[in-house]
């Protein structure tokens, strides 16, 4: 196959990881080293947003120790976006303005990060691009922590939120359980419709040092069974640990804050609808009148790169620099994802899965690996995930705290 | 001097912290080796509660590799209590209770580690020992994240929550900055009294990364003012990092959540009071109608032994032997603290301070520290803290997770 000559471009988009810059260390680094094929290295500044301003960034001006830094760095280096492109077929404006765009800058090679959404964004580019006859290859680079994207054993970024996780819910265990008296401690945990970082919990667990009570949002809530479970191990243990996912909602589809009737009024008189964490501790503080805490783990669980798996940045670099030789190789229109070997240890093998079936089909964590009783996670879940957490990831200190990668950001003259 | 032959007990007190359990290990290390003076090693279940109640823990017994994981272990190994004894003038039924034990147990050396209540009840109990005629050597061994005990220069425990709070902003802070819109983070950080911890947030905006505003409880809290620094950092920034302690309250004593009026009715009709991070967050937003997030750092910034800074780790062993050690010589009535060289390098030199001195007096940031408007904190703060949160404390790891201290907790037989 003869060689395709001409620029690439790398974007971010979707809620950022602790690793999403490392796969963005993955695809740069390799691309500068392809000299001859790939002659300029672009950041996308905000994702597709910046291809549809032309704006971004030049890599080749990046200092090559920062976008090592990169590896170890939370959070879209370059900016993301949340801008969904419509269908070809109803408005295809934007597509029309990207081939514009990449002719414009000759970009032969295009390379997108992200999740359920941004694969789909990416399928839908390539679709457009393929048939208008201009020759670029696209490939997806997997990121969310959300770890829902079809086709691919597990997604960059997961592992590493599931070892934040786990690890700090093992830290709160032990905090819970100073005082003698009772205590119920409630943790909200990211994932709206998939709870694989719910159940990445039970790694604590696992350990002796984790959650009684895992709820996701694969199985219908219901409050009341809830508060039997919790009381049930609360006059056992007086200790309680609940996992809860803040996507976990009724059968007829009404989440916690909804469904515990809990709402705030402001100081303008507007309500306020509440977060799943406080509207439950108070909820069971009422019911079994001991203390209750309620803790969201927030942004930290996706961003603390001090606690990534040094696991899943590795995955992370690979599934970038794979999507640049896979690209060169000629290939187009794919998905860098993994697989595991079916037996034996655990291994990060290379699948590539085409984009058209990634786009919108979410994975959600398997019926049989959840109790019966939907309130708790098995064996199963641990043997999937314990492999992905393992080692950890030293990020660069500088006078006692993380030094991140500063990137120069050397925007691209427009032409 | 003569040796004074016999029994040694230590209790923890008060909230816990990540590095607790590593004073701990100093006293149980130090007095274990101690034979021939020392003869057995106690460890009070729940503090002075487990002494009033003969509960207590043979360490003799412990595995010394399980001793030495309490350096990296969080939260209260042995349990603690919120108990408060009554003047002795009042009610002197637990110090005569406490003195029967101490008898009954031929204990003569008593370490108490806690904070400034804890200071307190050491004191107490030291005086009206020494009263008696019983020959009872007692030290109070320093520990508080709040950092607000007098007569040290710092507190064990402090640093590491700093560590974790200037970690986790700097990780926030660029995930904050991910999409192109304007936001405001609202961090909510420990501390009732004293501003210490929140005032740690500037180490991260030291190195670039962190708050933009940053409100403390020695500073009268104006809800207006607030506002109008905010509105100024977004209208020109976009993005807006406020952190804020939980104890910030008007000039008349309001806390935020009662002033901002903020009150929410739950499903049984009763009303709760938020915290500060939410409440504070939804009153942003109404005003200037962008995205806001309020983040509480919770339990986590007392419990992250995974983030501890090796300084205090060591410091925290360090206060715990030299108490042990001072004892055995023969010192009896005080808090060990620290000081550092006045000029130079820093140093953590051992100071001890009569327990009369600690007792009940609460050390805030000095207002020379904080800038005239009294919303950031200045270069003095950052050159205080900085040496004490140097170094990463390695935690031993299990499969990717922490392997924490597990102890046999051998219960002593009642006499």
């Amino acid at each position: 196959m003869s060689k395709l000559i001409g620029n690439a471009i790398f974007g971010q988009s979707g809620g950022p990881t602790s690793v999403i810059n490392a796969s963005a260390a993955g695809v740069f680094t390799e691309a500068l080293k392809q000299t001859g094929v790939i002659e300029k290295v672009y950041g996308a500044a905000n994702g597709i947003v910046g291809i549809l301003n032309e704006k971004f960034y030049d890599i080749g001006q990046e200092d090559p120790a920062e976008l090592e830094l990169l590896k170890t760095t939370p959070s879209s280096a370059l900016g993301s976006c949340r801008y969904k492109l419509a269908k070809p077929e109803v408005d295809d404006t934007d597509y029309k303005r990207i081939l514009e765009v990449f002719k414009k800058y000759n970009i032969r090679y295009f390379f997108y990060n992200g999740g359920n959404d941004s694969m789909d964004t990416c399928n839908k580019i390539s679709k457009f691009i393929a048939k208008s006859g201009y020759e670029c290859r696209v490939i997806g680079v997997p990121k969310t922590i959300d770890n829902d994207l079809f086709g691919t054993d597990h997604c960059p970024g997961f592992a590493s939120a599931a070892k934040y996780i786990a690890t700090t819910i093992m830290e709160v265990y032990l905090d819970a359980r100073v005082y003698d008296s009772g205590m119920v401690t409630v943790i909200e945990i990211m994932g709206r419709n998939a709870g694989w970082l719910t159940a990445a919990s039970v790694l604590a667990a696992h350990k002796g040092q984790g959650p009684d009570l895992i709820y996701l949002p694969e199985i219908d809530f219901d409050l009341d069974k809830m508060m039997a479970d919790v009381k049930k191990v609360y006059d056992k243990e007086k200790k309680v640990i609940v996992a809860v996912s803040e996507g976990v909602k009724t059968s007829d589809g009404q989440y916690i804050p909804e469904l515990v009737g809990e709402v705030s009024v402001d100081a303008f008189g507007h309500k306020q609808m509440g977060g799943t964490a406080p509207v439950l501790a108070n909820y069971i503080k009422e019911k079994l009148g001991c203390k209750v805490r309620g803790i969201e783990l927030s942004l930290m669980q996706r961003c603390a790169a001090h606690l990534a798996s040094k696991q899943d940045v590795e995955e992370s670099f690979l599934s970038g620099q794979t999507a640049v030789r896979i690209a060169i190789d000629g290939m187009t229109d794919y998905m860098v994802g993994f697989q595991r070997p079916e037996t034996g240890d655990y291994k990060c093998e290379i699948k590539l899965i085409p984009l058209n079936d990634v786009a919108n089909t979410e994975k959600i964590v398997p019926r049989e690996w959840i109790n019966a009783e939907g309130n708790f996670v098995n064996e199963k879940f641990v043997e999937y995930a314990l492999p992905l957490i393992q080692g950890e990831s030293k990020i660069a200190i500088e006078d006692g705290l993380p030094r991140f990668a500063k990137l120069k950001k050397v925007l691209v003259p427009k032409v």
